[in-house]
């Protein structure tokens, strides 16, 4: 059942919250479908509450059972079926109640939260994981066609909200196929089931948007972007990765000849009806790209020692991370951990085994994450890709994390797949006897730039 | 240690190889790099030996310490930083050693092996994994030049050989970057460690093909597809996607310009030189793309069924599978695997565990290979997409896979992953007191066409 902390932080009473913890209410109980309190919060986009609640737990941040990263965990169900249907689509679009995200040279439009300290300070490097600092600003339909006036012809359909008790068990609510109008039913009560997002486009300059939407201001990309809450930054990562698919792709690879969105933004199709493309068979360039990437926590034959890298495009100059590059044809994601590791260092790596993914919107990698044993150490570094690279005793791994580092060298931020790959190697090399796992309250953080990838 | 019969397959000699079973040889042993005499064999492209050794032997076919699919376990290293050294390539290029494949309309030019009955039986779906049929025709630059004249200007580098004893251990030998013209001093004893490999395409047609080299044939896509050994099989498959890639992007997706092959075909530039594709950061647009694809075998909730579907486009009728899709922006591994069991039967999924990997040449897919368990049990299947979907026991699994299921229905073949996932599922879901797992050698399998796409 639902706990008087559950209430509260699902409707945004941080005095509530912060009274009820006070009292001794206990943070980390869930509800029937697997949510705690600040699960709720940070659904229903209560920043406040989820500062409150994270601060008052100490869960460690890999949840082993359920490895899900930052940018995971979209709210939405995508109902794909739904992008071919124009007449449903054409409802959607023109509904009153559906959400407009709107981006602008594929950053999105937010609302800075005053209640925060750290207000519009996307640059302090210090942030918590949870430490939300803007909330997505969500357009209705009028508004959106304001700021994107040929909106009609070019928007991202995202999909639509789930129940919402079932948001983030993995579960997709049951429905019938016409139950799209029945939510009307239940918006006095707050409750949105099948309610539908779109991202869209706008060319107008800052000053044009600071005279429509003076609280709104663009959110930078990279560095900003660990600033949102989780359910909003996996809806943003979607719509900036599509967008960007359609930027790059105005024209067909296939015959050169300009294209055209389709599908609600899932396809793109050749204007020339003579292109190859357009006569069946598998053309996958009509479909958005993705570009699957490994990333691996490489530790050495004895597993004491992970072995860390700075990129020479780094732009901070002391953050230390795991090793990553994109696949390649004709290879398995094993392979491809082997192959990168050893073209960036000459070490030879043994076993790999996956723990977890993640979707990275720069502008549409797919994150493999694995953590993989090396069967010899000597490391000769491919200098046109690293600055560095050597193997990190454990103790010196736990100070980057804590920020306690001599050097004052660091690891990337929780956001980033590679910090929490760097989590399960210290899990997986500590003895009994050690110290535990740091957790988040115990260590400052950082944004997440230190994966962007400034070129391929 | 070296047996005799690991000599005896490495050279070929397979009468010796027969007469070593029929006394007793092992041929489970392994040598210090933990290969056995097959591994030796289907290295040296002994296609008669490998048939005797792997139906001398009951290895079951899931090797969970290592799970390897058909078409991984490529023999050649990539070496890509010789990628942009020109002067290295041209040497390459014309070395007479190198060796060179030749792709007609994306198909490889093969040999039939006389030696096997099966010769040019591509068809036949009851042939076994290991049942070697055609071997790679491997042609000399000055063959090659014949067969495509415009080879210079076109070609994929493949990559080096390895040191042989190191093929299929997942190492990668240590070298210098000077030794590639070592290997002249090995050749006699037929150690081409440094050996490169390159793709290049024909337009000959096939009655001038046979009039330079009458015995060599076009192996047919995808149901010839395994008739090759596997090392064989992993290198066509590395050729194969990138040649489509080049098929496909002859265009600049960005300005729609014509662009060119550089780096020994691993990028395309856009020869518009105010394109934005040239002007820095991270166009993907100019590298190979890779479709990361999730294929799942999902249980019921108490893992005693399996889910399997029949798609609407598969060529053989009776043959289920697990279901699979595309992976999009913006999703986890293990989110894309709900979405699409979702979509295709409303099945409902809880956790999801990465199994293995598999590259798919078709034009460029990377399988995510995933065991899941439901939530649920009730199929609604999208029609659009599959004929059927529905539950099936253990003991129907088992008799699919033995070929003796009583309406005829089959599974896809060893070399599919989907097949490996099923493999795995049975495993998971026998009680101690039941039959142990099949193995390759209790019951035919077919040719890996099942999990072809015929339309994305």
């Amino acid at each position: 059942g639902w706990t008087a902390l559950m209430f509260a932080s699902k409707n945004g009473q941080s005095h509530v919250v912060r009274e009820l913890i006070r009292k001794g209410s206990d943070p980390l109980k869930v509800n029937s479908t697997g949510q705690t309190a600040q699960d709720l919060a940070e659904f229903w986009l209560h920043g406040e509450v989820v500062n409150i609640l994270s601060s008052s737990t100490s869960q460690p941040e890999v949840n082993l059972q359920r490895r899900t990263n930052y940018l995971c965990d979209n709210p939405l169900d995508r109902s794909s079926k739904k992008r071919s249907d124009d007449v449903w689509m054409k409802g959607a679009l023109t509904d009153p109640l559906s959400v407009f995200v709107v981006l602008s040279g594929l950053c999105p439009l937010v609302i800075p939260l005053n209640e925060n300290k750290l207000v519009n300070d996307f640059f302090n490097f210090n942030s918590q994981l949870s430490d939300v600092k803007a909330k997505l600003a969500r357009f209705s339909y009028e508004q959106a066609l304001q700021l994107s006036p040929n909106l009609l012809q070019y928007y991202i359909f995202l999909g639509r909200e789930q129940n919402e008790v079932d948001t983030t068990s993995g579960r997709n609510h049951k429905e019938d196929d016409d139950d799209y109008h029945r939510h009307h039913r239940h918006q006095q009560r707050g409750y949105h089931h099948g309610r539908s997002w779109f991202a869209v486009e706008t060319k107008l300059s800052p000053t044009e948007l600071h005279a429509i939407e003076p609280g709104i201001t663009k959110l930078p990309f990279p560095l900003g972007f660990s600033s949102l809450m989780r359910s909003e930054a996996a809806i943003v990562c979607q719509a900036r990765s599509m967008m960007a698919w359609h930027d790059r792709n105005q024209f067909c690879s296939t015959c050169g000849s300009a294209s055209v969105a389709e599908e609600a933004g899932y396809k793109r199709r050749c204007r020339n009806d003579a292109c190859k493309s357009n006569k069946g068979g598998a053309y996958n360039t009509c479909y958005p790209r993705l570009d699957p990437t490994v990333i691996m926590a490489i530790s050495s034959p004895d597993n004491k020692r992970l072995l860390l890298g700075r990129n020479k495009r780094r732009h901070i100059p002391n953050m230390w991370s795991v090793l990553a590059g994109f696949m390649e044809p004709g290879e398995s994601i094993e392979e491809a951990c082997r192959r990168e590791v050893f073209e960036e260092t000459r070490v030879n790596v043994g076993e790999v085994s996956y723990h977890s993914s993640q979707p990275w919107p720069m502008p549409s990698t797919l994150m493999i994450g694995c953590i993989g044993r090396a069967i010899d150490s000597d490391i000769v570094i491919d200098e046109s890709e690293l600055a560095e690279a050597r193997w990190f005793q454990t103790s010196e791994v736990k100070q980057m994390l804590d920020g306690t580092h001599p050097e004052c060298l660091t690891l990337p931020p929780p956001q980033a797949i590679a910090h929490q790959l760097i989590l399960q190697w210290l899990g997986s090399s500590e003895t009994p006897g050690d110290t535990p796992l740091v957790t988040s309250q115990d260590r400052p953080s950082m944004t997440s730039s230190a994966l962007s990838k400034s070129s391929l």
